[in-house]
């Protein structure tokens, strides 16, 4: 059989750990596709820059969406990110003209995934982004296909591997939010912009991409509700581990009756959940579906191998003649869920109050929140700080968010409280 | 497009489930393959039993094989058990017939693998058994899809949950194995010979599949070292978790330059490990592979919903027209790896013994592993028994397996040890 030509879009840390696993395992995907793949052409801002690899044996374009055009290449693999721009652009082309596309670009899918998808179903070619969620876990592939025989309720996990070590290097080292902080950007962990790690708009893009995997939803990131991790202070996080848990930024996503439900916001999980082990650049997923019940999957979240591993086994599966629709059903089978509101969230809350340590305090506090209907179940409050000030941290019953959140505007109303009210959701999974 | 018509040999709880699958998620399935599956035809050993479904509405045989030979069957499902007989006979003939062939069955894959192999490629039909590891794991086509691009070095995991099951409740309760052993038999978690469970056969079973679809090496069961969970006392237990480990039985798989080692055995691993922590009934599967370093797969490992969601899972495949190959490279690239015996393997160990407490017990003891040259690492020995009978507990250095064995043979030879001593091999996982 006649080589798979591709061209290969973008030549950061993945495109290059892309161009590596195809040259060091040539004969081994060869075997495994029956059929040779080979890289005839890539692109990339600097053509000079040291990659550490030869691509003198490429063509190369200084404009990816050259690949688009060109007769000999069956797959554009695009590895540039963003969710517009040359991005976009060469998607739309690529897929209209023909070729299967294959990309990491989780913000491109969770943007224009529906629309992507029409596109690749209207061409017969594959549109395929398993290294957009999860690199080190096959999770799209597994959803779409192995468990394909369930009813999906409800999937979630950490998505974010650079704020999960984040939060696992305050609780190993007991530094706080900002010094770690400083160290993960010295690092170079954190995303050019640090908003799309720290305010979990990338973990939103993921979960947005699975809840069209698991639910045959169309993507609706806009209806993803995100809250990141600035606020979690070193003190949440002994307060919950006193209290049996550990914090960790999660991407949920249910589908009921009621709506889908899609959110990313800290979490305080309790800590003999397979999840809360789950530690530094790890990512992991939990599938529920009926009848399988809960499924899960861990592995590395980031970085050279694991994204490129994905990128490639999209490539092998095409190679191997796989060009189902990109989100397992067809567009036209495709829906759209009514998104339930963060409103509507019932569930138990973590709350964390720095106040002034002075009479009637708590009293005021605990007013709110009767006000509000909020029943407590646990309220700590340990010495104070050097300043005067105490921390009050509390365990709500289960409740509504809305009333947990009128509760916290009548708190920080109160003058003795002194930073804004922090309320984290128990999640216990 | 025309339904895909399906025969179901076998009626026991998988046969059932993936009936009440196929009905109950009909609409959904159809959804996500493009074409209707239709049950046409049913057999079992007891055609009036009360499964709970109806099975009137699809033609009923007394023999199987009669499958086989229908023209309008496009795959026949396998749910009877048993590596010979009539599931091998069944095997055969369908595929050689031309119809692709779906199996819950590990011991016929473990025995027959590579030759049902060959004998689908002849015939360019498919033959699949995602169910028969880890039915709550799609673990077989993340292997040989999900990580296609990978260069598989190691894959183990926790293969049989009944034995978890019984670990997992005797560290639980504080019950010795006997006691344990009823309970499970009392509450039906073992099969019918229960040697398959407790003698770790049906963890071979699981692990001889699953270096075939890790490494394409042609399946080769005889040659999985076997050993069981019978002598694991609670007491065993207790000094593992003091020592920081927990034991579970693990197949373990692994292929490097000096050949292919297979082995399941009771292993101490870390408390902190992920596999540690996977309990009860529960399956799990770590791969280690090149790039993408450790991955980690949990689900349930048994019981209807599991394993009939993985049977369908494979039916949904075949019916999207994934025909590929069962252990993901063609049997002509399948290899014959050298087997690496047991007296190989190269680690740390646990080592129990029995003994009467008496002078030069432990001078005897000590100076039979010195003189094998085996070096040890920790010695406990805590109070004696109300009989004047003491526990002596010891980990080892890393070692050679031979040495340790042949010091236990010196052991087991002195007067003042009671049992057979027990070693147990350390996975610092």
């Amino acid at each position: 059989m006649k080589p798979l030509k591709i061209a290969i879009a973008g030549l950061g840390t993945v495109g290059v750990g892309v161009v590596k696993i195809l040259e060091n395992h040539k004969q081994m995907i060869a075997d495994r596709t029956g059929r040779a793949i080979e890289i005839v052409a890539v692109s990339a801002s600097n053509r000079g820059r040291d990659r550490g690899i030869d691509i003198s044996g490429y063509d190369w374009s200084d404009n990816a969406l050259d690949f688009a055009g060109r007769d000999d290449v069956e797959i554009v693999v695009e590895l540039i990110g963003g969710s517009d721009g040359v991005a976009a652009a060469l998607a739309q082309q690529s897929l209209s003209n023909g070729k299967s596309f294959v990309t990491a670009n989780k913000a491109l899918i969770a943007h224009h995934g529906t629309a992507l998808a029409a596109c690749a179903e209207e061409n017969d070619v594959a549109l395929r982004f398993e290294a957009s969620v999860a690199g080190g876990i096959p999770i799209i592939k597994s959803i779409g296909e192995g468990l394909a025989a369930n009813r999906i309720n409800k999937v979630y996990g950490i998505l974010n591997g650079t704020t999960n070590y984040m939060l696992t290097q305050m609780e190993a080292t007991g530094k706080d939010y900002g010094e770690i902080l400083e160290e993960t950007k010295l690092l170079g962990y954190l995303e050019a912009d640090p908003a799309l790690d720290l305010d979990g708009i990338d973990a939103a893009h993921k979960l947005a991409i699975l809840s069209s995997v698991a639910f045959g939803v169309k993507t609706s990131f806009d209806n993803v509700y995100m809250e990141g991790i600035r606020r979690i202070k070193l003190v949440d996080i002994e307060y919950a581990r006193e209290l049996g848990y550990r914090i960790k930024l999660l991407g949920i996503s249910s589908l009921s009756k009621a709506g889908l439900e899609q959110r990313v916001h800290p979490c305080l999980v309790p800590k003999s959940a397979p999840i809360a082990i789950v530690d530094n650049g790890f990512n992991a997923v939990v599938v529920d579906g009926d009848p399988l019940e809960r499924t899960f999957y861990e592995g590395r979240g980031a970085g050279e191998g694991p994204t490129a591993s994905a990128v490639v086994a999209d490539i092998i599966d095409i190679a191997r003649g796989h060009r189902g629709p990109a989100f397992f059903v067809p567009v036209a089978a495709m829906t759209d869920a009514q998104p339930i509101s963060i409103s509507d969230r019932f569930g138990p809350y973590y709350i964390r109050l720095h106040v002034e340590e002075q009479p009637g305090v708590i009293a005021d506090i605990t007013a709110a929140l009767r006000d509000e209907d909020v029943s407590l179940h646990v309220m700590l409050q340990k010495g104070s700080e050097q300043d005067g000030t105490v921390y009050v941290v509390m365990v709500t019953h289960e409740t509504q968010e809305l009333r947990v959140m009128n509760a916290l505007d009548r708190i920080d109303a109160l003058s003795s409280v002194i930073d804004k009210p922090l309320a984290i959701r128990i999640e216990n999974l």
